[in-house]
């Protein structure tokens, strides 16, 4: 039987021309949308997972000739296309105003892992003599899928707690037994053909029980050139990149702006975005170019901030403890919200106003000399703190606001000074922070571009949280992003 | 009756030769000692008065002959001073170990003001003739005066909360009418002859409140000015700045040092200012010297950082809300602590990384290729939100060094990349928040060393939280210090 010819393994690349994003099957998996790739043939039979401070991410492709049905394709978002339903224009906006949902981690048992070693073998033995294989029902398995050789197929991301990371090693267990039987091929064969890829802080922690748990080969990959690998992939796929847009920067830009006098100025000037103006609405990079040189700011539990040069090098320049973690945390001390879902969603009934102390409070008046508006945070809590107040008069909404504010703010003030530092323009958030939350992209939008007299902006991604896992599954699968040493 | 020849009002200097700190009367006034200037003899009639968001600051001289008695002068603090007494030689960290103490403003209501309108129309008519005085006892009043007119004053601090800006004001109605009984004038004349300055951001809120309950003369300074000539004067006086010292930077630098890295270190791995070693004190700056250039970063409710230039030009190039305002919000939302002091004490006992994700709890290990430490805060509160977590785990204590840290490290962080980027290598710490606090202060020096690789230095000043009220005392004292225009 001929088999069809195969590009050589290591020449493999993962075609992203065509490529669409997945709609989310919960709001609560905004951010774990299936990316289908209708040109990419390859086989890939390793699971990345990138295991944070506070979550374990997994990432791993199925090989699917059936091209996504219209409806699974997500909203484009893009403030051109849609106009005559509004509410779609901004998934970013449109999505804040459903409930928060789901548990995490429904897991989508569709789809299997396609061992590449059975593949590399096969072209190997392309005359049909399987040599080194062990058994015949391998063997057929082999020639059946190699008749199956179509293009196409979709990369699946999942995320669990790193509190609960058997949840995670349980998950990728299924997967394999799942793929398993799907390809006909006994378990133990199946994790001969499986490789995981770890990376993140966790990857050091959790290696013994990754290997000793699923039996597969375990290999280790540095967080922080994952990260920016994720970055350099993710970029290529349209639709994924987006920002707002420059009539919105040129609209609130600060009228007397002096990048050399001020606080930063809250969101609570800058509208939401919204279809109406349309100018407020995000604008989705549709087709997509390189985006380097850039700052990566990944905002997981504490903040990575990386400068990435137009090689691809890289260097971590900066951070802050202030992150994710701290937003969480504290909420979870101050309100009843118990997920990052349910704290955003308190934040969008609340009004800083109450808690933190303006300009206005201090001055009844703006400083005008400053440029500081009666509006701008003076000091956020700073309402707080004063004897014989009632402390339950402060309502978590507004508590909510107020650190969200608060910790977004920060983050875009040192990501500022960063990129201003390495003349940066582009400054990409990633992390799962971002979560897609309206206030925390408008306001982390608008300190970029109040700091920075609007020269520099501020880029989001559909799949802030994966850049880790992104990168640690493209270093095993496409040479020319993965294999050349990319650190400075 | 023959006057004393007495120097022409326009060239009053203060003349800070011999000046001394003198001690407190308690714990919580440790922030407050008056200073005694043996050789300074003109007198002073203006009240400066400083009304930030959260406190109003009280400043005022009154003349003695005496000088203050050996007991009454303020521990010096040099670590070479004295040795034999472990506990004095850091008056930083021997206040910490007191308890809390007094309530606030325990007025010190001796000493009175001495209207110099009185002494300059007494200069003006040194020939014994009165014109234009009004009554006889005024005038007998100053020929008795003129005749005590000795060198040797004190300026005196009081604070209280602005939410309680009355007892400001009748603080001063108070100084006034005691001033009044001692001069032996009336009242009315009394209010002719003294003058409010007032700054801060209440200045503009408060203008009518000082002017209509007071009858005196209110004008009213520009606070960024004023924070800058109570810079420029306060460092003038010895023993007012304070260190860590050098030894202590080179011991605690980071072994792999680079400051493109990293986060900064929580100051957990720094050595309390102690006697033992003795380069863990606190070096005092007993011989003061021009501190221009320098950075100022004023931390009260919320922080200002200003550029100052060789030549007193300034400029507010930054700021953050995360203040001093941020941290009493959210721990006296957090914690039984009802005031500021108490929550210092209240994180003495605690332990951050019961609360805070440290690089070791992500990895196991330091993160040697990025220079982190496994003790480096990774994510403050970082620990804090995990399903099913009793909240009630983390303590007081805990959570208050938590904030403490991250306030400070965030604050110091942000200071470091403006020095940096004004080519600045001295950072005055200045603000109520610092309370001569070890744990403030030595994660404030050390965020400092850490970021410049021990380039730049964080300098701290006793009286902190008065620049903008010394500043608008001496503009309105000091022709040199505060006339001409220094604003960039």
């Amino acid at each position: 039987m001929p088999t069809p010819s195969l590009p050589d393994p290591t020449n493999i690349r993962v075609n992203t021309r065509g490529a669409v994003i997945l709609s989310e099957e919960s709001f609560e998996l905004r951010d774990s949308r299936g990316i289908y790739f209708p040109n990419y043939i390859e086989p890939v039979s390793h699971v990345a997972v990138d295991v944070g401070g506070s979550l374990a991410k997994v990432i791993y492709f199925t090989r699917s000739a059936e091209p996504p049905s219209p409806e699974t394709v997500a909203t484009l978002g893009s403030s051109q296309s849609n106009l005559s339903t509004p509410r779609s224009i901004s998934p970013v906006d449109d999505e804040l105003r459903r409930s928060p949902s789901p548990p995490a981690s429904s897991s989508r048992l569709t789809g299997a892992l396609t061992p590449s070693i059975l593949d590399s073998n096969l072209h190997a033995n392309g005359n049909g003599f399987f040599g080194g294989l062990s058994n015949d029902v391998l063997r057929n398995s082999m020639l059946r899928r190699a008749s199956q050789h179509f293009p196409g197929g979709s990369l699946n991301f999942e995320r669990f707690e790193t509190d609960n990371i058997q949840e995670c090693v349980d998950f990728i267990m299924g997967l394999i037994e799942r793929s398993a039987k799907v390809n006909n091929v006994s378990i133990a064969d199946m994790r001969q053909g499986v490789k995981i890829i770890a990376t993140g802080g966790g990857a050091h922690r959790f290696y013994e029980l990754f290997q000793n748990s699923l039996q597969v080969e375990v290999s280790r990959e540095d967080e922080m050139e994952c990260l920016i690998k994720g970055l350099r992939f993710i970029t290529l796929i349209p639709d994924e990149v987006y920002y707002f847009s420059d009539e919105l920067i040129e609209s609130v830009a600060h009228p007397n702006s002096l990048a050399s006098t001020l606080h930063i100025e809250p969101a609570a000037d800058l509208e939401r975005p919204s279809p109406n103006p349309p100018q407020y609405a995000v604008t989705f990079e549709s087709n997509p170019s390189p985006q380097l040189p850039c700052l990566l700011v990944n905002i997981g539990s504490g903040v990575s901030i990386i400068r990435v040069d137009e090689d691809g090098k890289y260097e971590r320049v900066s951070g802050t403890s202030l992150g994710g973690g701290t937003l969480w945390g504290l909420l979870s001390l101050l309100t009843p919200a118990t997920s990052f879902d349910e704290m955003l969603t308190l934040s969008e009934k609340g009004d800083n106003a109450c808690v933190d102390m303006l300009v206005g409070d201090i001055y009844g008046q703006d400083y005008g000399r400053l440029g500081l508006k009666s509006t701008t945070i003076a000091s956020s809590f700073g309402k707080v703190f004063k004897k014989g107040t009632d402390k339950r008069q402060f309502s978590p909404e507004d508590i909510s606001k107020s650190l969200l504010y608060a910790i977004s703010n920060n983050i875009g003030q040192i990501a500022y000074m960063n990129a201003e530092k390495y003349g940066l323009d582009r400054i990409y958030f990633g992390g799962y922070f971002i979560r897609g939350h309206a206030a925390t992209i408008t306001t982390l939008s608008y300190a970029i571009r109040f700091w920075s007299k609007g020269t520099k902006r501020a880029l989001f991604l559909r799949h802030e949280g994966f850049l880790g896992a992104l990168g640690a599954w493209i270093k095993n699968v496409d040479p020319e992003l993965g294999n050349h040493e990319d650190r400075s």
